[in-house]
């Protein structure tokens, strides 16, 4: 197993390369297809990690979970529902996520595991999915929650989902992920608010990968955001949300304390 | 006024230029800012019109004509309502829009304005909104419309208008526009389906782009789907869908009739 990171190194370049212990071994070309070692390494504390992938989309599920369908007394889909959040609402680990200035309402955070395809994908069936998944992330699927139902006529997912900084991914890209065995832990503030079992999802990434690309083609780098289950609330401002997967590692953002900057247009 | 355009000349290499009377006058650098001619000049026979621009994502909005939101019996939004569709749905001028391997169902034409980005922009005035606007095309915006209900929790908007080839824009991007006195004239196999007055919108061009900038920074090159109005209907294969916009010119693009290419995956 890697695991993948891109990051800043004092230069002030942007690289990428693998964690080994307490540091990164530096790899060129291209991460998902047959990077090599530079011979550089750099100590962790020094580099600025960065989100680990460029998506150009990011697919986003919604009602992913038994358990919370159930409690919203949803049924089950028959096939993944999603929306997709824009390439500008990437956001890296330590990233500040920042309240959009139109809007004053509740900011909710979203643990969830995040697939990161490897390969150009269109049309794959459900056994050859893995080949086209070059590994896992953990995402905070922020949501600016009170904007989804603004409007009676018509469910505003991609607004509230698609702000700049909405986004957010990392630490790191792990290859091998036995993900059935593993939980998404969101702590805010350090209390934990989200502790769930990926055994409960109802579409299996390999699922996930195929359904989607039967609906569109996925391009390296893409993430699919895997949905999330029980435990989401409001990010007060300054608060930090941690998003753990053992085997990943841990996605740390802080809601900016920022309202005073510049005022919305009217 | 300028109309720009993007193609493949003989020799097959992307391009882009100015259309002037049969031919286009080949540019280089960034159609966005400071162009300059090459010298070479190309017959318009001789070249592959492709898609006029590559948009990160088109925003395409729902209800923004007041006819349609009359015939619908919907409430006039107080925020455009959009949908992101990825830059996978690209077609350009000419490209065939392809049926879905997995979906059986009608395909819908609906015939738009499309607005084209020209500078990054987030967070600007209605007042400043045409700084931003590098001009204006035509737009299909392919839905498989069955779809969009199919599960009675979740509106699917994003698969219905994300498929590879449900995003065509063309053939060409206009500079200036006066859309207040132009009409968009949507055929299909020659005959007239659509014919609605852009003076009906709700949010005008310039209020879309403030609006939603608000909402996510636009990128140049993006495209801003301004909605349709009366007379969508569907497709049958091997029919072909013009989109006339006066002053840009004619967006053609037929379903193609190849259900025997390879069968989905399950």
């Amino acid at each position: 197993m890697k695991s993948w990171v891109r990051y800043k190194a004092l230069q002030g370049t942007t690289r990428f390369g693998v964690i080994e212990g307490d540091t990164i071994v530096e790899y060129q070309g291209h991460m998902f297809d047959q990077a090599t070692p530079t011979g550089m390494v750099h100590a962790l504390t020094e580099v600025t990690l960065l989100s680990p992938c460029v998506p150009s989309k990011i697919v986003a599920l919604w009602n992913n979970f038994h358990a919370l369908s159930a409690k919203l007394g949803k049924a089950i889909p028959t096939h993944p529902l999603f929306l997709i959040k824009p390439s500008t609402s990437l956001a890296g680990p330590g990233d500040p996520i920042r309240r959009p200035l139109s809007y004053t309402g509740k900011i909710a955070y979203e643990g969830e595991l995040g697939i990161v395809i490897g390969k150009r994908c269109s049309n794959v069936s459900v056994a050859d999915a893995s080949d086209y998944i070059f590994g896992y992330t953990c995402v905070n699927d922020v949501t600016a929650g009170e904007l989804l139902n603004q409007d009676s006529n018509f469910a505003q997912w991609c607004r509230a989902k698609g702000y700049d900084t909405f986004g957010c991914i990392g630490p790191a890209i792990a290859t091998t992920l036995d993900w059935t065995t593993l939980h998404v832990v969101t702590t805010m503030d350090g209390v934990e608010r989200q502790n769930y079992p990926l055994a409960d999802m109802v579409f299996s990434p390999a699922e996930q990968v195929s359904r989607i690309s039967q609906d569109m083609t996925l391009l390296p780098g893409d993430v699919i955001a895997c949905g999330t289950s029980l435990g989401i609330g409001s990010i007060k401002e300054g608060a930090r949300v941690d998003v753990t997967i053992a085997g990943i590692g841990t996605l740390s953002n802080t809601l900016a304390n920022d309202l005073n900057r510049e005022t919305p247009c009217p």
